[in-house]
């Protein structure tokens, strides 16, 4: 029933099975690091606020160094990893309005449906460290300004020389069920009628499991069985820095309490009214799109595979 | 196989499992938690550089306000959550010499073998808490002081009002398999004989299936099936701040190739050496202790459940 062969058929989500090579042990040698991103080996990504510079005919835009230079802050280039040898590299273009006539700017979302899942995923890579880069100019230990490292493996300050490292912060999202249904819940600023699964932060010092248990009963008032909850899948999520963990959750209590605050409405889903969300023959209800690994989660459970 | 039920019957981990209710929807309101900080309700666990005082005769020292209020600073104090309806808190003690008589401080490792299952996952989250608090006293976006909010559940930059999250940091464990035999490292600094999992740090934009199959090629070279891998367990770490999930991972290349910065060594051992190992009686090698989610991993996979 878990096994996660029984998923392997399946195409895999958005944002996962990155393509490159991140080198790590290339990333020890800050001089070889210093030569590689300074040099004209290799392919650049631009990011615009986040967004990246795909082609008209689609797929991400591949600068050369030169090219990308006059447009970009290359002093907080990142080095992302090799792709069939070829070093890939990452910066964040300041100078949008001097884009080559054939790139455009994609909204984030919009690209990531788009892209080719290779690249999404080195996308999403590419994303998350620039935005964890951008918030982190300064040492939250001692205050002064920090520099980048490795490639943007990480930065240390340049007065007490504290190391800090890119954040994974891991959410917890996950389908309740009490055999015969499954809980959603829709939050107020989401689209009339979108349903999804309900996910939280974990928490320091607790297990996946006991976030999942936790969540679900502060914004919904159900009562899971921790010792029956199971892992599914995950998705890295770069909005800003997410991994997503998918899980399924049997209750013991499916009565609902609301936390209001966090959501609009939570309900409970039969499976025949999952099928039809996810055929858009609901009357009224919808799942996310396919980006989105609750509707993944939903298709499992609805095919009875969780 | 992968089904959690069956390690249901098994003691769980230490740090996980904390008997408290962590009161999201009490932390929103700050005026109520400001009060409850302040008040003589409930009680305060004390810790000296991150070591917890425990009574004499065992379990933490749990300290009344107005006991902890001289020796502590009160200004970081952390709500951690309530326990059968009385407050939990803690703060970092700063005169340990004024310690009370029948009051000592324990190392952190050996105190958390030493409490009761509740007391550990207390400790732990109060220990993960200061941590992050302790090197967060300035913004990381604008180099400004912040100030503890939501009874630590955030500081918020007292510049710019950013937002600052504690972190928790994702570290795979596995276990990696070729079916008859596991595969173990020991680091140059660990104790003669020990042996342990290998693990690492999840990385941003991958799934834990790829942070896995990452590591375990980068420092052994051995190639594992990222469809095949399974979940099995998770255990909180707080040295300082990380989550250790519990992997195994059927390999298609077992050939070794060790980087040496990481692992002084990694080997294949059999189902029978491991049992040894567990039992003490192998000539040369042991595993950690009962504290280590490895140690587990490596009885499930001795006692043929994953
Ligand atoms: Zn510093
Ligand atoms: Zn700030």
């Amino acid at each position: 029933m878990n096994d996660r062969t029984l998923l392997a058929g399946r195409d895999p989500l958005v944002f996962a099975g990155s393509p490159l090579d991140r080198g790590d042990l290339l990333r020890r040698d800050e001089s070889a690091m210093d030569t590689l991103l300074a040099g004209e080996d290799g392919w650049w990504m631009g990011l615009v606020e986040g967004d990246p510079v795909l082609q008209q005919q689609g797929g991400l835009y591949w600068f050369r160094r030169h090219e990308i230079a006059d447009l970009a802050d290359m002093d907080a280039g990142l080095f992302l990893g090799h792709y069939k040898g070829s070093p890939c590299f990452s910066a964040v273009i300041t100078k949008a309005d001097s884009l080559p006539l054939d790139g455009e700017i994609s909204p984030a979302r919009q690209a990531a449906m788009a892209l080719s899942h290779d690249e999404a995923a080195i996308y999403a890579q590419a994303k998350a460290l620039h935005a964890w880069h951008g918030r982190h100019g300064f040492c939250a230990a001692c205050g002064e300004t920090t520099r980048i490292k490795s490639g943007g493996g990480r930065r240390i300050c340049n007065a007490c020389e504290s190391e800090h490292f890119p954040r994974v912060d891991p959410v917890v999202i996950m389908l309740a069920t009490d055999g015969d249904r499954c809980l959603l819940g829709r939050q107020a600023s989401w689209p009339e009628g979108v349903w999804s699964a309900l996910a939280g932060f974990v928490e320091p010092a607790e297990t996946l499991e006991e976030a999942c248990a936790r969540e679900l009963e502060e914004e919904a008032g159900v009562k899971a069985d921790i010792a029956a909850i199971r892992y599914v899948m995950g998705q890295p999520w770069p909005f800003p820095s997410s991994l997503m963990i998918g899980l399924v959750a049997p209750v013991f209590d499916a009565s609902l309490t609301i936390d209001t605050h966090e959501l609009e409405q939570a309900r409970w889903f039969s499976r025949d009214e999952v099928r039809d969300m996810l055929a858009t023959r609901h009357p009224d209800a919808t799942m996310p799109p396919s980006i989105a690994i609750a509707r993944r989660l939903a298709e499992l459970w609805a095919d009875e595979v969780i």
